[in-house]
This record gives C-alpha cells, structure tokens and sequence, in this order.
C-alpha cells in the first residue's frame, strides 16, 4: 500500500527502506535535503513540503510520523492536521507519552481522523531484522494498516499486534523501555563484578560469548554486550555517562502512580543519573557529615 | 569416552542422557534406585556404591558431581577422595561457592587429584538444547575433558569454555545468577505494572508475544515468561513467594567485597526476601511510627 | 494580631489553640460545628461560613488556610478569593504541591492579595513544641505575620524562616518528608533486623531507650519509635501496611527532574508500596518463572 | 574503681579522659608515647608495655580494649591473654565483628577471663556528651563494672545497658552503624535535591537550622549536618568520597542472613561504594551498551 513517512533519521528512514523492500509505495518527508535524497535513492518517492506530501498520497491516506517524541511531535501534529481528511490515519512511531497519544487520538477522532500509536522497538538493527510494535488504537484502523505492520516486522505474523485503544502502544513501549534499563543495568554489574576479580583475569568477552550458547541469561542484549566487549574489552575511551531519553522516568513515575513497586527499574534510572553527576552534593556531604561526628578524615578536591 | 555422573536428579539425570546420546559411556551413580534406573533406560551403566562406581571406571578416571551444593558436596568429595588415585580428574558441575571449589582443588591437587569446577546454566532444558558452561581448572585437565564438554553444550564450540583456574567456573555461573535475579526482576515489574493499568486491559501474553520478536527487550527469559503468561495469564493460584538458591547472596555479598555497586542485583535478591516476610516487622514499625508522630490511623490486623 | 483560620482538623485545632495562647485572636471556621465548638471553648471566635469569617477579620486580613492538599485547598481558595481585597494574605500552612502553590500565588497577585506557602512540620506534637515551618512568599508579607510565625514556632526565633519565593515552603517541606520517609525507613529496617535475631533475644524498646542518649542515631523520631516499643515491643495487632500521604511521591519526582538520584528516599516510597501489595504480581511471575527455567517448585495459595 | 585502657586513640583517650573526670583511676597504655604523655597530663597514670599495664592493676582486674577492629583486636587479645587471671574482665570497645566476640568470649571464658563487648556510639563528641553502651556479656561481669559505664554515658542511668549474650552488644552496635548509614543518606539526598532546585536559590544551612526545631526530621546527625552547612554551605573542596568503615557491610550481610530484607540500610552502602568508583565499569558498559543497539552517541574520556 501507500504510506507517507515524516521524519526520514535513523529510525523513520531505515523503516521507510524495510517497507520499500516489501514492495510498499513510500512517500518521505523531512526538512533535510540529504535524507531525503538518501531515501529516494532506495525507490521513494519525496516531498518538500507536508503539504505536498499529503498531496500525492491517496485517499483515505496513511501517514506515519517517526519524529522525535515531545515538541516536534506535537508541532508536526499540528501541522498536519488541517491538512488531512476524515479516514486518514496518522501513526505515531516515535516514543510519544501515552497521555499526550490519548489526548491526540481524542483530538483527531473530532475530526475523523484516526490516531494510531505505534510503539516500535529495534534501533539499528530494525531494518535488517524487523521492528517490534506494540499498538493503540481503533481495531479498523489497525487492521486497514495491516500490510504495513506485516512489513516492518520480523515476520508477518510475528513481533507486533494491537494491544488496546490509543495510547496502549504507547504505554506498552514506555514499559518495554523500563524493563530494557533493568536488563541492561543487571548485565553492567555482572560484568563489573567479574571484571573487579582481578585474580581470576577473567576474559570478560568468552564470559559473554559462553552465556550467549544455553545459559538462562542469553538475550539479545547480552548478544550485543558480547559484541560490545569483544570490540573494547576495557571499555576504553568511554565516559561513565549513561543518558536516557525519557521513557524510563515515565516508566518510573506511572509505577508509583499505579502503587506498584519497581524498585530494580527505579534504580536502574537512578543509576544513570548519578553516573552524570561525578560532583555529587549527597556524597560531599555524606563526607562533611562523617567528618563531623567521626572525626573521620575528608578527601579533598 | 567414559564418566561417571554422581547425583541423578534433574540435572544429574538430565546431562547423564545428554551425554549417553552423544555416544559416551555414563556410569551413574546415585543412592535412589528409581534414579539409577531411569538411566540405565536409556543405555547408561550403573553403580550402587561409590566404590563400585569408580571400580568400573578406568584410569585415569573423569567423575561428574551433580549434587546439592553445600554439605553434600563436601561429604561426597571425601567419600571419593579416597577411592581415586593421581590423574583422576573430578568436576563439580553443581552451585558450589567459588571459595570452597578452590580449596577443594587445592586439597585434591596434593593427593595428584586434576579438579574441575563448571558452572551450569539451562536448567531443565538444557537436555534438549545444550548447557552453558563456564569452567575453572588445569587447563590440560580441561582439555583433556574436551568431548564431554562438547556433548554437553549446545554446540561443539559454543556455550562452554575454561574461564580461569580452578575457582574461577563457579564464580562466573555465581554472577551469572546475580544477574538472572535481576533480570528477571525486570521483566516482573514491568509485566507487574501492565497488568495494573487496567483501562487498557492488556493481554500480557500478548504483549510478551510481540515483545519476542524483534524487540530491545526478547531473550530466553522472556520466552519462558510469555509460556507462563500463556499458562496463566492471572497467575492464579500462585502464591507472590520467590524462593533463592543461595547463588544471588554470594553475588551480593561478593560485589560488596569487591567495592562493586550492584544496586539492581542487589535489591532484586531483597525483594525476595521481602516476598517470602508476609508479615514484614518493618512496615508495622513503620506504621506505628506514623501513628505516633502524625496521629495517622494504623490499619490492625 | 488577628487572624482567620479556615480548617479546624488536627493540625489547624491545635495550631489555633497555640495562637491563643500566645495572645493571638483566632477566629476559626470549619464546617463542622463540633470542630468549632472546640476552639470556642479554648477563647476563638468562629464563622459558620467564609464571609462570615471574612467580615469579622479587620484589613488587611491574615487568613490561615489548613485544609487537605489537593481539591480541597483548590475549591476554598476559589471560594475565599472573591472575598478577600488587596493588601489580604493568605497563608496555606498544608501539604500543598509547591507547582500549585506558585500558581496561586501568581493568580492571587494579580488581585493584589499576598499568597504564603508554609510547610508546616511537628504532627500532633505541635500544640505543645511548637511547629518547625518553611515559608516562601513575597518578604513584607511574611514579615507582616511575623508575630503568628514566632508564636507557632518553638521559640520566637527558632524553627521557622523564610526560604525563598512563592512555592519555596512548599518545595522545602515537601523534601522535608521524603528525608522522613528514608529516617523512618532505615529505623524500621535496623529494627527489624535485630527483631530477628532470636538468639540474642534483645528488648528493642531497650536497645532504642540506649540509643537515644548519647549514639549518633539519636532523634526525635527515634524518640516516638522508642514509646511505640514501649507499648507494643511485638507489633501485635499492626498490619505491616504503610500509608504515604503524597509528598513521598512528589520528592521522589521532583529529584528524578531535577537528575538527582535519591535512592534511600525512592526505596522508601516504594517500600509503601510494597506494603500494601500483599498480592505481588511479580513475586508470582517470579515463581512462575523459576518453575519454567528449572523446574523449580511453586507454592500455591 | 580502677581500670586499663588499651589504645590511646582519638576514641580511647577520650573515654579514659571521661573516666578520669568521673574520679575514676585510669592506666593507659598504647605504643606511641605521645598518646600516653597526652593522657597522663589529665592524671592517668601509663604503661609502656601490656605487661607493665596489667602487674599496676589490682585484682580482678578491667582492661578496656579500644583499639581498630580486625587484625589488631585479634593480636592484642592473644598478646594480653596469658599475662590475665581467672576473674578479670576484657572489654572490647571497638567495633568488632559479632561473631569474632562470640568466639572470643568462649575462649577466654575457659579461661575463667570474662569477656565483655561493648557497642560504643558517639564519636568525638562522646568526651563532653557522654557515650550510648550497647553491651554484651555475663550479667555479674557487666555489674562489675557498673561504675565504668556510668561515669561514660550520658547520664548515670542513661544510655547503656546490657542487651543481652557475649556478641549481643557489638551486634546491636553493628545495626545502629547500619542505621546511621540509612540516615545519613537520607539527609544527604534531601539536601541534594533543595541544592538543586536553582530558581528557589535555598539556603541549606538556613533550611537545616529550621527543621532542627520542631520538624520530624530533627536529629543530633541533623545538628551535625547544620554546622557543616554553615561551615561550608557548597561543600567546597569536599571531593565526594564517602569511606566506610565495615560495619554497613556487617549489617547488609547479617540482613540477608536472617532473611530481612533491608533495602535502605543496603542501598546507603551501595551509594559509599559508588561514590569512590569515579571509574564506573557498569556505566561505561551501559554506554557502549546504548550505543550497541540504538546508535546513541558515546561520551569519551
């Protein structure tokens, strides 16, 4: 079928190319020339404008958006919409916050248009391998996008589904993300604990590489730790600087909200935190405090 | 070549087979005569006594201990110590602490005694698909136990491989453990905040379905999870207690020793603890405390 | 001086009892006519309604507002609005999240009338130690209730100040409480360690009567856990379920946007949480999943 | 009565100074002469060898051990053990490890020697405020002593008490610096957080002299915490290096091992250790990790 893809970066572009591969008609948008001449080159089509995009898609048309999540998300949905019909349907791809996806879909059903959030996971290796999506929205709209979900996935019927009205994609891959940091996080102290036993010099990259074959920790993650570790055993040249894009606190934030405790996903955020705070007030102050009772000598800056 | 497995249980019943079908000689010994008979089904020796288990066994002779780790270990490897002879070698293929497997290898050592310790990891399944071994020793006592090990994995040159001297097998599969607990902490707290959202009505099994395929998140454990969801979707009927083999206390304890930080590893063996301590001091401490400085009710028992 | 207080509950009974005594005029208002009557007993004048109250204080008028955070402080704040002239201060000595507290006080400005936040610290332990307070607002304003503030407080000059802006004493308290949830937290923890080590058969109401001369753990709230001991040394009769009343949820928020990692004051909220769980479904996933990977057995309800 | 004290340290001299004050006689001894010439100008008298220590003392004679826990504990006991008699008493001051009294106990006790460990909490400020005793030990041999207790705590009857069996005393103690550690962490996160929220520009010193008077939080480590403040209120040239001394560690450990899961107590260790990991592995492996599957940027070093 026909779908026009805005926001041609490292995810929307590489989804536009799986869906070419799958013999689909793709129309891309983005505001930089060269991803749009990068796209074109593997058989899209492209357009300047959103305008002209919508243009030359027919109706009922199908957009998706694979912007980043937050401002330019909701910009680009205003945007788009005084140009769109009743029937067409705007997928949002990105990492949106399953609220802000509820009250969109509520927004663009005034008009008749439906919403349909698509939470996708892959990152780099989607376009080869397929995308996980997990999806909100109506079950007509879904099942009208039917061959593109078939495309983008790893295989037709595997790696992707509607999991509930709008905003349970979202929320679903807010979710998913907070379990990645906890998977991550517990992989990071396993491997620092073996790499602290110094007696035992253990070959950090074997480790993982035995693990990968049988064991009960064998994943996807640990296949790309494996890698990761066989390229830069010492991890070095690399900061201890871990960023998060947002879906963690959320993830976070919705657990207290729904009285569940996730203190391993918690943590796992904290830790990232503190990893950007090597001047950390607490721990200077933990050491004034010593200091004060104890007696206890101060590490000077 | 020839072995003899001693402690056929699960496991120990379980690699017996593995190796049986990959064309050794297993001479298994075990004091349950259904045990000892279950194997001898499928084409295995059998002995009824320690003795008359290495008797049958020719210099220099390999033994396999699949025993409960702890004083059964420490029992067993004083009963045989004596019956073996210089070249003999002896593997732990159990959860035995790393600091004991080196002072059993060093004891051994001065009798001539070659010891073996192999962490290993895939459970039930690892007779169909192969165990993940991590083993610590001489590296000509490793060797000279290649096909066994090779039977053993899932492949001939995957998933198994000598990590460091003797001590060093148990320690890695102990870490190994510390981060199972912590991931499977993860996905139990996101599946655990899903299933409280309930106006999105999420099919877990579904979700984890899709999740396999292609997601950040898929692995062994998240298979196993989406067959137990399959199963019971509600968990009904289980009771919210999670038991510990003692592996995840060594981690804890051993990140500690090393200054490690392992929050995630950590708290995940607590909260197992905290599940099996329905009737936590702690929290009506802590609601009397809130009764006696803010007047807040106490909800009695 | 004079002064209104709306909200005759708990806190704002006792902190209008304290105001007498030290000379204020108080006049009350409460909905319920028992909660007035109560104060008018101990020399206030009461209002049986808000303009009632309203007319009975001279300008410019000082209002104390000691309601429940949330729609009960949004709706009086409507309901008083209209009432009050410029030059009128309205203080909200509750647990008020400081984002509404600096909105009200930007929509209170723009009539002309000072809007105080004053988080408010001391429990049922108030009326006789005095109250320790955070203030935020406009300086002259505070400074105008100077005399309520030193008569509330535990010494005219101790215990109270103003920390910032509109919001700041909201903020301040709100962090406050989450330090407390992490103290009580660590004591619980403490005691119930020692609770638990049976064969030292140690008296905890002993042990905390020695730790509160003299021990660097020494402290009001071990104080209160010392007298809770004392009556109940065994907990019996205390369900292990622990209220939290909401600021815990928005200091560990608040820290998260802030990038700080506060783990001891996240693990207590959730610990809460925890402890009304008594049905976890992760510790059942937990289970669940070590029964799929190793066989391991299930305990059943 | 009269009494000799082993180590002449910050907490030993102190304490024998205390003694001397409360007209008790004292013999000090340690190896470092300046320590027994600092003491003997309060009016103690000294002892250059443990030999000469123990001949100027009448019998039964008290020893007062108050030297590091571990290694110089062990030697010093075995080195004082043949120069005592059946009736004496050793004391152990020090933060040693439980278990290590329960064992040492025992074997002097076949010497007829009582042993008696003494939990001592209060710092640098034990001297003018008095120490807080959680001791172990035959209840005759404690009575015994009675007036060396009374004249070291705060007050006669206050702060010390004897909590129960040889090894009771250095386990409460042990739990109270678990405690401690949960507490100070808690403040040090609390202030971190009002350290970070810029717009309200906060006075910390400010805000911990409030909450001193009045407040929940109010505590003699919130005292101390204050003067920090005021002294240094951003903590400049404070490196944020927290130390510990063993006893959080014992905590943690004895926790897991009764099955009490102690989440606060645990994670405040776990932030010390970090705190000297400026070097994280595991943050470096969550970076290269991120990079791995999402193609995010890397921070380099």
């Amino acid at each position: 079928m026909e779908i026009g893809m805005i926001g041609l970066g490292r995810m929307g572009g590489n989804m536009a190319q799986r869906l070419l591969q799958h013999g689909h008609r793709v129309i891309g948008f983005d505001p930089d020339a060269h991803a749009r001449e990068a796209l074109a080159a593997h058989g899209a089509g492209t357009a300047t404008t959103l305008d002209d995009l919508i243009r030359q898609l027919p109706a009922p048309r199908a957009l998706w958006l694979m912007v980043p999540a937050g401002e330019i998300t909701e910009q680009t949905i205003a945007q788009v919409r005084p140009l769109l019909a009743a029937g067409d349907t705007l997928i949002d791809g990105g990492n949106a916050f399953y609220k802000d996806s509820m009250r969109r879909a509520e927004t663009l059903a005034g008009d008749g248009i439906h919403y349909v959030d698509c939470g996708t996971s892959g990152g780099v290796w989607g376009l080869a391998e397929g995308y996980s999506m997990m999806i909100g929205g109506d079950e007509a709209a879904v099942e009208r996008l039917r061959p593109i979900f078939e495309a983008l996935a790893p295989a037709k019927d595997k790696g992707w589904g509607r999991v509930g009205p709008a905003g349970a994609g979202h929320f679903s891959k807010m979710v998913h993300n907070g379990i990645e940091y906890g998977l991550m996080q517990a992989y990071a102290e396993g491997f620092s604990i073996l790499q602290h036993k110094r007696e035992f010099a253990l070959d950090l990259h074997q480790v993982a590489e035995i693990w990968r074959e049988g064991s009960v920790v064998r994943s996807w993650l640990l296949d790309l730790t494996a890698d990761a570790l066989a390229k830069n055993p010492s991890m070095d040249g690399i900061a201890p600087f871990v960023a998060d894009s947002g879906e963690g606190r959320w993830t976070v934030a919705e657990a207290i909200d729904l009285n569940v405790a996730a203190p391993v996903i918690s943590l796992s955020l904290l830790e990232r935190l503190r990893s950007r705070d090597a001047d950390s007030f607490s721990d200077k102050l933990l050491a004034a405090m010593r200091n004060q009772f104890g007696g206890h000598a101060i590490k000077h800056e």
